[in-house]
């Protein structure tokens, strides 16, 4: 016997945001990069965690389980990796501001580790992400560091601006995700 | 008042390796390369062990405390990087075995990981150390993978001679500890 349901749509109102089906950056990226993985364009990881392990039980018969850790500072970004001979490596970040990108959201030791990479010859960035506009940019890191170099006289955030003006859009689609690898192709392997 | 000992000499029979100063190789490599790091002649990092969180607490007033977590497979090698413009890849591994190198020490995610980064054009390499001799090798994943493809016919293992013939000792120094760029300047880096 089948049950009578009232005859009458739901309006949901929950706001889901369609462009990226509630996924929240890192899986978009991991996503992205699994992509890049299989079709052979590019091997790019995300790093675990860091975590400074203190207790480990070895139950018998099962497997060891840690009982004591620490989340650790990370020292480095993310995500690194190769694309097209080209070393990689990038730290992404959501902004919940309407206005502009804090710079609190970045760790000093991971401002310096652009800094190196890109000293000897590898491709540094950020991928930030306004949640409230639903864009992402690929922000060279050139202008991170400008404004992270300024930040003790000047403004703790990047204006939206900023990135508006000059960092570049990231286009969301279906597959792959989010291809950043797009805006490296145009920016550095175009004749 | 001085208490008087024995005057005796203790002989201590300990056996302490006196050229690694019972180092073990994760640490040996970490110094390494934060001699490379500091001098500025590379930026290569060993990935974190990757761990799956279960668990966290979050005491009052204290930092968070992971109270469940599992040791997970690794996907890739675990140190990567950039040298001289070069991504850098690779994985360290001791032998304990007098004749051989085990390939039961290597995941098949860390060849197919190696595979693809030298395809992309990475260089990628492991760093074999035999304790009983205490020598450093550094072997071409080419020498590791020809003997991978071969081991459900033929031997499971490396022969230790295999590492004298066609794989390159690393130098042990005091700073750095293990000069293993050195060797890829020999083969990458030679004009």
């Amino acid at each position: 016997m089948a049950l009578n349901f009232p005859n009458k749509k739901v309006n949901f109102t929950k706001n889901i945001n369609k462009a990226n089906l509630g996924m929240d950056l890192e899986t978009t990226i991991n996503e992205t990069n699994e992509y890049y993985l299989v079709n052979d364009i590019a091997v790019i990881h995300k790093k675990p965690t860091p975590v400074q392990i203190v207790k480990v039980d070895y139950p018998m018969r099962s497997k060891a389980v840690i009982t004591e850790a620490y989340y650790k500072t990370p020292s480095t970004t993310d995500y690194n990796g190769i694309y097209k001979g080209k070393y990689i490596d990038f730290e992404a970040k959501e902004s919940h501001n309407k206005t502009s990108f804090p710079l609190s959201n970045i760790h000093p030791h991971q401002i310096e580790h652009l800094d190196k990479i890109i000293k000897h010859g590898g491709i540094g960035f950020l991928i930030v992400y306004f949640t409230h506009t639903n864009e992402y940019f690929y922000a060279p890191f050139e202008v991170i560091k400008r404004f992270w170099d300024n930040k003790e006289i000047d403004r703790k955030s990047i204006p939206y601006k900023v990135f508006k003006e000059e960092c570049i859009i990231i286009k969301e689609s279906y597959i792959p995700r989010l291809h950043y690898l797009k805006v490296i192709d145009d920016l550095y392997f175009k004749n």
